[in-house]
């Protein structure tokens, strides 16, 4: 089993996003920037992760909810401190590798941890600095190089100008031998005007002991990026929203307009289906081939067919088929199956129910807690009546059946195999199949009553003055 | 009092602009851009404004509809002239300045007008013209400073190489001594191409004069933004929209793509709320804390509170409560109160109407004209009748009530407290607490109905062919 | 009769698309890039069009369904190649000249295509290449100029460095003269590494030959612009959706915020219309003066007048008249005219159906299949019953008729002038002039349901226990 494990350092508050929520919770693509960190560990199939909370540690402690070690770092003393709240999950792996990571520097990859902890073994570093080459340093620490690999990482304001030309900088993530690193976090000093100890002063401490420093430059120059403040997180998300289209594109997905797309890291989505502007895809959504999704839709935790059409659809944890076209404005709650061949037009919303193959749901409707057969036909204005102020019961429909206009189906209640329904109909007992039920009052014509409501009008409108 | 005031140029056409509309009545972020300019010397707290209004007059005089001194530049004979026309409102502050502003300049600011005006006042200038260091000052007026402050202002056409690369541009916005200006407007002479008097023609006859002329640099670069046409119109709106999205950023509202979205100058948002794409806020809007905002809603002259999510949902001059969740595709008509705890679904219209508190509209419903109680449970179709052809009534609904699907209220009619209303019942007489009602006819079956029908159809068809 | 012909290049697969599709299918603005070059074609009154095809060449046969010649290259063995399969098409005008396009560049334009055969001509050119001065000319083939025209067409792989800084470069659009091309062609020969006839080889053929050889420069930039892969397809057509805008804006109408909007080539606006954001426009349609198109439209092939305002309405084939008023949440479905001064409010879908003018269809309502008066009101909830489960029919009704709430109109059925339904009537026979139909049944008051209801509750619960 590997001995190499990841400290993420997740107490920062964030106090420029004016919120509660420790920084690292906030969301970039619909998920805790903290997510984003482990999941690139999980990916690198690091043996375990610890995480350290700090602010507002119960937020963090109940989102990892025992999934990993937590730690918590009482007092805000600098990172050096917060990597050594972790120094009883770290001596379990004394043999192996540290990598440290910031809990809000979502885009640290996977390819970039492994690639790294080879470079860092393979040079038998004690401590080796992830790096990115950027077109604009200002405000990062800069990597000074040499002949034997790194000297220091300098600091904005402690930079030469000759330093602050350097465009490699610090992206704040380390791989360290665990030895070596713990026995440096023993010897930091706070010697700083903000009294802290940084865990950048373990590099000159391991160097002073004869032990290699190094830098390891990432591919990917996103490792660097965070956010201090909700238009830093905009970014964030600017970045992460357009990275994921690409990818789309790239296995042919097409987009004419990318504006206000947005689409989840675990989303997928087949080749020839078209994305249409202002469409959410989140969660485990998955997505056939040659479908056409939006304008406007929200897709979450859905499986989709293909050759599907969905224009103006809210769908959520439900399944969808082949062949089918629903909307505009149209609303499919959960555990819904909408099977192959089925229409839903405007206005519809579906629950809790199974729509069989090629049946019909044309507008103005509720179809809740029901199960429909194939073939069937969905009048304007139908409900099914599931609730009846004290309990939920389920609708029935056979196949081939026909449901007129305004039916009320009070469940439970069983429509058989092509039976019929009038319009306005209030269907209170079982139809069975191909029969007809049907509840209508006398049809009645009052003749002249225009004429008399107008001239009673009129009257009233004449005494009034 | 004080004895400053301003005189606003809003004779403009705008030609290019296609439009019988005079330029600064043409919006930006919902608000014409007279009114901005009108809004910057309210909050500068002037003595008094004047209107000079020329194109389509008409237009600017009812939309200043007697707030303010309007006059009449009947001819275009250049901005010299259209000042002139004020000379009667001018001489009432005889001992004051006058600020002379652009009606179609919108992003002119109170910070500016002050910070000039003290600049102005201090140095005992008889002119300070406000000015804006751009990158790329091509098209504008550069200022040619002196050690005494400015020489001239000189038009692009006319500019030398030299100051060609003069970045500091004339914003069409100055500060006059009153009874200074007034003398020097009497000696301009229309000698140019156009035959106009310009304006800018005072700052030599006042330096002529021996007094003093100086610049005074905003630090708002958006000064001199004007519109010519309907794309610099785009580009206004533009800057407005994305400077309004980020002073709500900077107070902790989260957006993760600002798509589509628009909010307007006074709309108040809480901490925490997240705005999605889309969604369009204008007016006196006001929401609360921790609120979920899109995507796709337009929200107008409401009043929201916290914790509350809005899922495509439209609404105008309402009131929505805490906690309250509405949506998808809701639309709420202005006059109507949505109480706390409330849960609005699908498809569902309000309009002035009052939904107290906890009381759940599921889908495909219309409340209109209504006063419904706390925990009432509506069910899917129904409709409050508020109108009979003639006049408007209204529908009362007691708390607890449970308004079967499908149910038709006449208004006026009253819903007891707990009372219950059957499926498809038609409510034409007050229900009592507690009570059902019902109008159900009786509920019949037609056994082999659709073999009957099938064997008609099939029969017709075959004597068709 | 013009003897000017042109050959249009579309056999290309563009594997990066990751498609079964021809590259020249794929659509920009809704429309196959080919029909884009077809059109450009077409205004330049060139006398025939040969489409030469080659991947999934049936495609393409069907798409130009007879319209024009196409002609199959089997193998892909160059563009020179591919033009030689137009042999026969070109020996028809010998006397003439023939453009050769690329079907894969959507953006050549009439005036560029007339411009350079002007110049051609009138330079007694053999061949002319139209070209683009470009800011960044990498990968693309740079025009060698000389004292007598152009001497080569250098490749990016093959350009010294000084070339390499060349701007001007290949659009890959040629004026041939026919009788010159034909017999160039026929002396193509494949040596190159990829063993292709190169159509660019034809130039120093014809110059060897002692005829001229020159470049037109077009004004219009996008004329090189191609897409290989999706990314190339969304870039091509955010080009051209700007476009579009920047031609309405100049013509009057108003944007205040482009996001996600989208408007087809051949659509219509009047001066003074807005349109908002997430609205597409396309097809044939045409809007008129001072409307309110948004946001979050679809129009497609409609015809709407003037003053008229859409509010998130998705209407297709049907014509609008002036000072209408729809949405929001509106489906207008094909064949429906609604006329001047009409309303209809949220949820309400059209169909197949005239709505004669100041007709009021408030809300929640189906009208299909149906010839409405003027004057008509309909309240909430009503429905057209079109379809009886085999047979569709009509509905007519009268003018200044009142259709009450949630009313079934079970069509073939006429409702007479002035004539009213009762809330909830299901009519089945034709109602008369100014007449009331309704079939209510016995309305019924059940007291203290509400209180057995619950006491039936609590006794089967403690049951439970």
């Amino acid at each position: 089993m590997s001995q190499n494990c990841a400290v993420i350092l997740a107490g920062g508050q964030g106090k420029r996003m004016k919120s509660q929520m420790p920084k690292p919770m906030f969301k970039v693509l619909g998920e805790p920037m903290l997510e984003w960190v482990i999941k690139a560990c999980e990916k690198s199939e690091l043996a375990d992760i610890c995480v350290v909370k700090g602010y507002n540690a119960d937020v963090i402690e109940n989102y990892i909810d025992g999934r990993y070690t937590t730690v918590l770092q009482a007092e805000r003393l600098g990172t050096g401190h917060a990597v050594m709240q972790a120094v009883d999950f770290m001596n379990s792996y004394l043999d192996g590798n540290i990598l440290v990571l910031c809990g809000d520097a979502p885009f640290i990859d996977a390819e970039t941890i492994k690639s790294s902890l080879k470079f860092h073994t393979e040079k038998n570093n004690a401590v080796t600095v992830i790096t990115s080459v950027v077109e604009n340093p200002f405000g990062y620490g800069r990597i000074i190089r040499n002949e034997n690999g790194i000297s220091a990482i300098v600091e904005q304001k402690d930079a030469t100008d000759e330093q602050k030309n350097i465009c490699e900088i610090n992206s704040g993530a380390y791989w360290f031998k665990s030895r070596e690193l713990i026995s440096a976090l023993y010897e930091l000093k706070p010697n700083n005007s903000q009294g802290e100890y940084y865990l950048t002063d373990t590099i000159s401490i391991l160097i002073g002991k004869n032990h290699r420093a190094d830098a390891f430059a990432s591919d990917n120059p996103n490792v660097v990026l965070g956010a201090n403040d909700r238009k830093g997180l905009l970014m964030l998300n600017t970045v992460a929203r357009m990275a994921v289209i690409e990818k789309h594109m790239t296995n042919g997905v097409e987009f004419t307009c990318t504006d206000g797309i947005t689409i989840e890291n675990d989303v997928e989505i087949g080749a020839g289906t078209e994305i249409l502007v202002g469409t959410i895809l989140k969660g485990k959504t998955k997505i056939g081939d040659n479908c056409v999704i939006g304008p406007n839709c929200i897709i979450e935790n859905c499986e989709v067919g293909n050759n599907t059409k969905l224009n103006y659809v809210q769908a959520f944890e439900s399944k969808i088929g082949d062949n089918v076209k629903i909307g505009p404005f149209v609303h499919i709650r959960p555990n819904s199956v909408i099977s192959n061949g089925v229409k839903i037009g405007d206005f519809v919303e579906v629950k809790n129910s199974t729509i069989g193959e090629h049946t019909a749901v044309a507008h103005l409707t509720y179809v809740g807690d029901s199960d429909v057969g194939n073939h069937v036909n969905f009048g304007c204005g139908c409900v099914t009546v599931n609730y009846d102020g004290s309990k939920k019961a389920r609708t029935t429909i056979g196949d081939s059946a026909f449901i007129g206009c305004n039916t009320n189906l009070i469940a439970p209640v069983t429509v058989g195999n092509g039976a019929y329904t009038a319009a306005g109909t209030t269907v209170t007992k079982n139809v069975p199949d191909n029969a007809l039920a049907l509840d209508r009052g006398e049809f009645r014509i009052k003749e002249g009553y225009a004429i008399k409501k107008l001239k009673g009008k009129n009257e009233k409108d004449k005494n009034k003055k």
